[in-house]
């Protein structure tokens, strides 16, 4: 089956925002097993808006229009699609009391009359709830293809398509797809595709597409079959192999589940405290361990030592380290995890410190970082040469982080 | 002139990659007075690319087509586009000598032989070197339209459209833009549209366009003349409009100047150190701050004081204080900042503590935020109320406190 996407919006013709529905509905849409050939997008104009629509009703099985729901007169995407497929636009009670809830429970005191042009809907249309805006979802079934409208606003617009067009468009299909996304850090994507290319090569049912995130790689396993549990079934032997291949370089098979989530839980599980140590990354790595609602249960504290008395005064690194070594060294590394650790009584603490550019300094090169790792008393340390610019080196150093604290982790289990 | 945009390029289709060069190319067109009807995003497809660039040259006078000019066989839009035009690839010794040369650069021991595609052009083109890739620009006129293939790593687009296409656009244009990015902090989008209502509605020739950040409202000033000069000659005016009526609620007019950048400079310029005390945003303000390359001048270290013992340890906040007020409290962020600056010797210290959801604390609301900011002993300090989820409520954080921090130095200034 053939999908098309058309995003509506003027702000996007303009570069006020970046598509990122797009990238979304066409993510959801391969794990949905559907060819997308096309994705356009037209401003809130009725004569180019209604043309892309005609073209993409002949190429196409499934359109996918977004944006454009709202209740101001530039919003007419609604209105042109009722037209192009011949749908006269008919007043939708159930759409009209959910407007009401809608305003009522964030305590608004009027309704303006342009709202209620968001509770008008094709005739015979499949109106779709929408449980975070005033804008209902449509769909219009027509000569055996789905003209489906979403919102714009991504926090609506993603959890109708999860909730409501994800199922509709799995059973359009004769068959019903599942996948699993298995995450994993510590490898590299190349590594990945040669450790798995025989599977790749052999694949029909299910198949494996490769992610490559900065410092990780996600790999979407999908199946289809006649039903979920069916396409379960399939799936399973191939997570299995995997987790054989790739042990414990997976860190969650859970789609919602990141990197900093994954090292927080066995954290947790394992009871231990944490605490950072940064140079180079300023407070990213604490930053990004703080993203997780309830890090506070093990993260407690982190220094952010970016001058080299900072690190003397709070990290009590040694005059001497630093004048014979360099802030930027292996000795550095260590004093700063080892003295994090103890001054503030935490089992665990993760220190970095590198050359993010772009000037070199103390003579050595723009992207070299080293972290160290102390771990119940035990140091670890690692020398890392990082590519790219600024941004992107404090990044991956972050990454890289992470990821030696699971690997501390995961040896402390095994020993 | 209409403009047309066309990303190639499957890994779009797929959701792996979001669509990133068309919002900078369409905000590039908007720049240039150019008006951008469609953009469209085609997989590595020889029929449905040469069908859109087909079309889009039958409605639009500028063709921009980005990604497949690297050196696999699956990269073919120069090839498409080549037959489309009706024009004969041929080997451009220049462009020959430049992928030579970038991979002796590179310490490259030996070229594949598949690279030698990327030397090859359509007859009569125009060639545009590519400073940062393999893959030289492509600027083909025909029937008085221009097709422009731009090589799709944004790292290489980007300087190649500034640096050649920015200006060659410029000059297919019978006047000439200009224009100038006005920044500001501090001030609400609406509270900026209200007060440049009269200078929105009467505009013509300079116009303004209004853009907003998380917390911050960026403001583009784009004017048209026969050249540079006069176009700068009429922006002029506007800008010191802009300047009467924002006053130093404006932080910049250098497009490429950060709000973190800013502050760093004013730091620097008034030789003042500054310290940061984070509880809520966990060290995403110190993050923040050293992206800037040079931060280390005035910004030698922070505390993430992620819990209540932290918080007494390392910045000596009373035990009564957070028994009878709480961490989240005016009393517990003024004593942060104040013994921020006190434990570091730093001129400045900003603090926030705050609640980010999604559970409520202390049976304080999600949003509440209380920031303060010691600045040569004097202490500031805010309640914030803000919305959304918890990335939004930090990220907003962050941008309140620096915004604090900018008119705590304009202040010292003013007194």
């Amino acid at each position: 089956m053939i999908v098309e996407l058309i995003s509506v919006g003027t702000e996007i013709l303009l570069g006020n925002i970046v598509n990122t529905n797009a990238a979304y509905l066409s993510e959801q849409c391969a794990l949905l097993g559907l060819s997308l050939y096309y994705q356009s997008v037209v401003g809130d104009n009725e004569q180019r808006l209604a043309e892309t629509l005609e073209m993409a009703m002949e190429r196409s099985d499934v359109i996918i229009l977004s944006g454009g729901l709202g209740p101001t007169q530039d919003d007419l995407t609604k209105e042109v699609a009722a037209k192009v497929c011949g749908k006269e636009l008919v007043p939708d009670e159930h759409s009209k009391n959910r407007i009401e809830e809608y305003f009522k429970n964030i305590g608004a005191r009027k309704i303006t009359d342009n709202n209620w042009k968001q509770a008008m809907v094709p005739e015979g249309s499949i109106v779709v709830d929408n449980h975070n805006g005033t804008a209902p979802g449509i769909i219009m079934e027509v000569n055996g293809k789905s003209v489906i409208l979403l919102p714009g606003p991504p926090n609506e617009l993603r959890p109708m398509f999860e909730r409501d067009i994800f199922p509709y468009l799995n059973k359009l299909q004769p068959e019903t797809i599942s996948s699993v996304m298995v995450k994993m850090c510590g490898v590299g994507e190349s590594a990945v595709e040669t450790e798995i290319q025989d599977l790749i090569n052999g694949q029909s049912n299910p198949t494996i597409a490769t992610y490559a995130k900065t410092g990780e790689v996600h790999l979407r396993v999908t199946a289809k079959a006649v039903d979920e549990k069916e396409a379960k079934k399939l799936l399973k032997p191939v997570v299995k192999e995997l987790k054989n291949r790739f042990g414990t370089k997976i860190y969650t098979i859970d789609e919602k589940v990141s990197l900093e989530e994954a090292v927080i839980e066995m954290l947790k599980e394992k009871e231990l405290t944490l605490t950072t140590a940064e140079s180079i990354t300023g407070g990213m790595l604490s930053a990004r361990l703080t993203n997780v609602p309830g890090a506070s249960e093990v993260f407690k504290q982190g220094f952010v030592t970016y001058c080299n008395r900072a690190k003397r005064k709070l990290l009590d690194v040694k005059k001497s380290t630093l004048k014979d070594y360099g802030a930027v060294s292996e000795k550095t590394a260590k004093e700063m995890a080892k003295n994090g650790a103890f001054a503030t009584g935490s089992d665990v603490c993760i220190s970095l410190t590198g050359i993010a550019g772009p000037a070199t300094e103390e003579d050595k090169p723009v992207g070299l970082v080293y972290m160290a790792c102390s771990y119940n008393n035990k140091i670890i340390v690692k020398e890392l040469h990082l590519n790219g610019e600024r941004a992107k080196i404090r990044e991956n150093a972050v990454v890289k982080a992470l990821t030696m604290l699971r690997e501390c982790i995961l040896n402390d289990v095994e020993e």
